[in-house]
């Protein structure tokens, strides 16, 4: 999988205002892992200051969650990928309207422009295997993988959405195997846990961590280790699939961390 | 606290379209706990023909979680109340056009009216001490507790908003006290024990309810005990309202039900 360049990728702006719901728009916090790190997919384009979540607005005749499909799928390439509405962000202050005049301004659009209404956004996060998303910047957009503790300055209130991301994940932290998604199909314990140990923001114990993993059933040893660390080899786990798929719906059995 | 009769209460329909941020309307799930039943608050203007959830529209100038807090103050009588945001509803059907005209008829409102636009709704739950509010119908307005296992065909989507409010409820029964909201100062367990096992939908062990709400340590058994059930007495207990505020914030320490 790939993000489309964006020369595929035409501009929401250009269309005319009577093409989207008015008011509504959806906000993506894109979350990956790698080399021992969360990160979060931030893009940002020539015209824009400051970096932004992939987001975009909603068709007319669009249900809401088919349009965050779409705008994640148009915005990354990425489908059928585990994406979930958190929480719907209503403040009057939460975009200046300065920060739209300057992006309209830089892309040649006429004004007034539908962008300067106030709109309400829809926040999902998607949770996606990093090593399946080869992303490359063209000349009038960046796209980029952030350290989670390394967030710039956003545009508008992306840093608070971003925020309320991570809380929506912890507080569901005991109820949803929270790993399956932003690993490879074999992973390391210590892979697993850095996960956790992020989203809690905390360390967590190797040994108790390990043992309440695997009383889960969800997850399965297997009869391989990494090298990846060096000389020291790790053993490798991976996800029950069908059990994997029954904790999703029904809960997960473990306790608090 | 008591209700607002509906003469206080002006219809919003009857403001004209650019008083209102477009596209978006709240919806609110009053719960409420009253012998030994949970229930749901739910409106019937003489001019609908399905009961519904009281619900509101937006102020252009006005954050959507400020808003929520008016809607229900302006329903209900009802201030400073529990009131959490779980889910946006956005499907293009949710609400069909048939039910809105009609609504727009027996009110004698002139077409076309902004109603019949498409509306994305915000759903909201409160948890309200049933005791606390009395409600009362008028001509123009009744407004009734249903048991939450006999809720009729309501308006749009609202069976549906319903549903969700009580999944995110106990998706987050682990994490919250959910009972203290619900609950008159002092309560029996099994006032308690009735609230979880109507969330959860399923029964619980009565000791075992007992051993693991008292673990938590929120709550407090008193030297009191109630006559409520005739002949047999049950032990009071009361909400540590320090250690609760606690809870709320930090997440509740017991495990899965």
């Amino acid at each position: 999988m790939t993000t489309k360049s964006s020369q595929d990728y035409k501009s929401p702006l250009k269309e005319r205002a009577n093409v989207f719901l008015p008011s509504v728009s959806i906000d993506c916090t894109i979350f990956g892992f790698h080399d021992g790190i969360l990160k979060v997919l931030l893009n940002k384009f020539k015209t824009n200051r400051k970096w932004m979540l992939p987001g975009g607005f909603v068709f007319l005749n669009e249900n809401i969650n088919n349009a965050a499909h779409r705008i994640l799928s148009e915005r990354t390439g990425l489908n059928e990928v585990y994406l979930k509405q958190f929480y719907l962000f209503g403040d009057t202050e939460r975009v200046q309207p300065d920060e739209n005049k300057q992006i309209l301004d830089a892309t040649g659009i006429n004004q007034p422009h539908w962008l300067l209404d106030r709109f309400v956004s829809i926040g999902y996060y998607a949770l996606v295997n990093h090593s399946q998303l080869r992303i490359y910047s063209t000349e009038s957009e960046k796209v980029e993988w952030f350290h989670i503790n390394e967030i710039p300055k956003l545009y508008g209130d992306h840093n608070r959405i971003i925020e309320k991301a991570i809380r929506s994940i912890r507080s569901q932290i005991n109820s949803i195997p929270i790993g399956y998604e932003l690993l490879p199909e074999k992973f390391t314990m210590s892979d697993l846990r850095i996960i956790y140990e992020t989203i809690l923001d905390r360390k967590l114990d190797r040994r108790n961590f390990q043992r309440k993993m695997l009383s889960t059933g969800v997850i399965i040893k297997l009869d391989e280790v990494s090298k990846k660390w060096g000389c020291k080899s790790a053993c490798l786990f991976t996800f029950d699939k069908e059990k994997y798929n029954f904790a999703q719906k029904s809960g997960m059995a473990y306790s608090e961390w």
